[in-house]
């Protein structure tokens, strides 16, 4: 009886990975222990690009946010040039986290504790009492690679960061750069701590087999036929199918009228480290927006729309973030670790630089279809982690409507395969 | 100093076992270390017999409870034929929790999640969207072994569940069925969480060395001079112990005229994995059950009792319950771990099926001797807890009256033996 | 990639602790791991004379005071014959914590679980229920070494404690006794938690690097120019400076015309256990106490002083103490470990003992500055401890003011060498 005798025993992560089932949902240390979850942040959080803010958020020249990737805290800057920048939450004299606000606007980067002065880049300006010799240029903040996609703001912690985004940058710039992203502003950021492991929190957006009867505000507009094969429709669902091949041909023809993209393209296989899936799709109900009767949450529409009826321009990056364009707003999603079994959900609606709340929109109307579906997912993840934490559980198979989960899973395990052959 | 130099090093588990001394407190890490706690799991937790429910708690077809062992949670259920059941409360699809609430009623078994469906015994019945190569008969809610014992539900998570229940089931019988268990409901249920270690909870379950001043509620009713030996009673105890002697006398009478049982059987032997102890004992006060004064606590006696005046019958069983049956009322006592250091004592009061709340019994004085009660042992046990946590902590000697405390520690050193040796 | 592959590697403390670099601050592990904060707790807290409490804490036979250093608590307790002594707070039964209050004043120590009953020596004088062969003589409450400083208590836990604690008790009497600490009483005691390992707790203590600007209520009366070398100091400092030399010179003259200690002793170097620094230096503003305006803060001063402005002869023992003894009050700070990211800081304010709170002090004006600064350097040690645990965190240099950081540190640095070299 090896576990009463012995060391605890290594999470034999190789092992993990080589005995992974196609198909299956993954064994459960991947999502309970701790070494695993080091392992992701060395194999995905360190080494892939990481979706963490929007430039809405950091329009002006001092504009920043900070934004945690597990332990790693980054400063998200806008330049003096207008440049859009990352460095290191952290002091080189001894160590201490130089901006502890969430976000807002600075000058020069002051250290709180010793008034180390850095400039936005990151470069150390003034230190106090320091001998002669004491070579500023050496201890400037460390920098973060950053790319920007259509308004999106991604960092990667890598020395060398993956080159395939420009694919995804290149691809999802027709569906999104319509909605003119540069015009937006930032109307509401809502964070939710979900108590579960951060693939649990990607898996359940990779699938919409839980959204009938699992999220009554999301499926109003949201087809819940998402995901499943055509010829495999349940027959409760056909009329929802139908309003969906209606709704489609509708939308097609209005993005073809306007040049607009719409097609799917998926690129998940698993050997892309930066793996993405865009799709123009139509609304249910009104068709226009997000809210409960799908009618428009803001009237002052995104760039110089004529119509209201776009549909969702939808797009999803591995490994952490999923988007919505749509003609009256846009609203991001960002998952980032925070333990083995918390994961922050960070939504954020952005809305027409020029749209005035309380007149054009309604916060809470503009908020509550994805509040409520976030709550909802929230606790479903929970459940989730608490079974996976069960010694009785087992992988289980994933229908044929979860094969995005089974694309997410793949791509992850890839991620870990190559890490361990390094 | 191989402390600072090497890696955390392995919990000695063997070594423990071997250098333990009998008639002395167990060495710490027993009592805090992780990988002892997941020894405990594995040796006692998921090999032993543990009570968990009354069937008083589900009467009904559908009606369940779920209970957690550690990490292991259980479902108990009456199914259909109205037999008892116990399944695995893990989705055999992704893993999800399958039932959240602490208990209910239920038709079919649905995941939450993705609304898998289970029979009450466990069948899965429908799973959306599969291919049609998919075979239910594969994934049903995993069984787990269960046995009813005069009303008290059992269950064990091992394959092969210990043999010796039946010699402990047919022992206590002649103890407990006179008060006809099966014809009781819940009056009350509590829950308190300990800050200790599960042995710790059992310890001072065990003796009544502490009762003396440490519990003024009980000892209105039960004789301080439990445990101690005849020839040992303190001065300061002989008038209770006079008592106690007059007590047992008119108890024994009483018993021999109705055919009931009341012999002390000890069956504490550390080689007994459902290693138990029996007998009927006189109460003190007015005799009639737990309160301040000794009378019955409700007046709808249980059975058709012709006498409130019949002591308590009282049952110990290895590793976590102790049972009190009285003329009026039956307490139940579940020890459950929760971490190394915090136990869940779920403490279950039974009336006649028939007595009604306000009018034959009042919630508050059925339940206040032993609320009190373990809200004091929750405190000895917390200090006991936090002192054996301290480096300066050496196993001491227990006193001859601490006998049946050394009966359980022993019982549970031969279970870790047992589980070395596999 | 070994760490996804192997056990979680050991922290090589023998490689940290050789490839430390003089002048800059620790590797991450030495304030993050678990590891780590145990060796700190054998070859510091277990090997060195720890501040705990004053003697005015316990000035009547049967005070008593808990303190817990780490995971070992201590009871301080004045015994019959009005000695300190200190005792290991773990009852020689079955280990319950014996005392739980923070403080309070006995007879003898009885132990709340089962009674047992020892004097306030330690000796074992009744447990109940004992066989005749019990022999009580084995079972009194473990010793802690104790050595009072001028009114300082301070234990230790080792067999053998450092015997040059004599030359620091020698040396600091005529700078603290001429304030007569066994004649004063506790105004006040405030715990605060700080979220930061205890070292980087004691490296902000040892420097004033971060005080201009970063403590707006001490910079009243503590000249911000503490620790600069004199010909270095900053422009905007000169001023101060100046304020400086001028408060220095007269303070000079008062201690020569009274026969009082003024000196700079710095006796940090590695080697040396109980290693301390002493010196009495001047005070801005009013120069009287430490208040927004300098002025005494208690009207009734201390000893026989006839004058109020006497300076602070201030105290730094290693490795967690500083105290300062000015003319109307006694101020004394305690850090004590929690874990490897909390930190307990106990603050003790004495004042007279005939000194009446209401008429001669006001509790608010006695403890405004230091609850403040306490506050402030509860932040500071926060933001640190924060970015120590992000991965971008490198060493820092020490600038020339944080000279008694790299004191600090190099003295405990060579108390793990010595640690490891056991």
């Amino acid at each position: 009886m090896t576990a009463l005798t012995s060391a605890p025993e290594a999470t034999d992560l190789a092992g993990l990975v080589a005995r992974r089932v196609p198909g299956f949902s993954l064994d459960a240390p991947f999502y309970t222990s701790q070494e695993v979850y080091d392992a992701d942040l060395a194999a995905v959080w360190a080494r892939c690009w990481i979706f963490v803010a929007t430039e809405a958020e950091i329009r002006e020249p001092g504009d920043f946010v900070t934004v945690d990737i597990g332990p790693h805290s980054v400063i998200v800057v806008r330049d003096d040039d207008e440049q859009v920048g990352a460095l290191r939450n952290v002091c080189r004299h001894r160590g201490s986290r130089v901006l502890t606000e969430r976000s807002g606007s600075v000058g020069n980067i002051v250290c709180g504790y010793h008034r180390w002065t850095y400039a936005t880049d990151g470069t150390l300006l003034h230190a106090g009492d320091q001998a002669p010799t004491f070579d500023r240029s050496c201890f400037g903040l460390r920098k973060v690679h950053v790319r920007t996609v259509s308004g999106l703001v991604f960092v990667c912690l890598a020395d060398e960061p993956p080159a395939d985004v420009e694919e995804l940058a290149g691809t999802v710039a027709p569906y999104l750069d319509p909605h003119q992203p540069l015009r937006t502003k930032v109307a509401a950021q809502h964070d939710l701590v979900e108590h579960a492991n951060w693939k649990l929190v990607m898996e359940n957006n990779r699938e919409c087999y839980h959204c009938e009867g699992g999220h009554p505000e999301l499926t109003c507009t949201f087809f819940p036929t998402y995901g499943y094969d055509r010829d495999r429709i349940p027959a409760r669902l056909m009329p929802a199918h139908e309003r969906y091949l209606a709704a489609e041909a509708e939308l097609e023809a209005a993005c073809l009228e306007r040049g607009m993209a719409f097609a799917e393209v998926e690129a998940l296989e698993e050997e892309r480290v930066s793996a993405f899936r865009v799709q123009r799709e139509a609304l249910d109900g009104a068709g226009e927006s997000y809210t409960l009767d799908g009618t428009v949450a803001s009237r002052r529409l995104l760039a110089d729309f004529d119509t209201p009826r776009l549909g969702r321009a939808s797009v999803h990056t591995q490994p952490n973030g999923w988007f919505h364009f749509l003609s009256d707003h846009v609203v991001t999603f960002a998952v980032l670790p925070l333990a083995p079994d918390r994961t922050l959900v960070r939504t954020t609606w952005l809305v027409h630089e020029d749209a005035v709340e309380g007149e054009d929109y309604d916060l809470e109307r503009l908020t509550q279809v994805w509040d409520h579906t976030n709550e909802e997912d929230g606790e479903f993840c929970a459940r989730a982690q608490q079974g996976v934490t069960d010694p009785a559980y087992v992988p289980g198979p994933y229908s044929p409507s979860e094969r995005q989960v089974e694309s997410f899973v793949a791509w992850y395990v890839a991620r870990l395969r190559a890490e361990l052959a390094r």
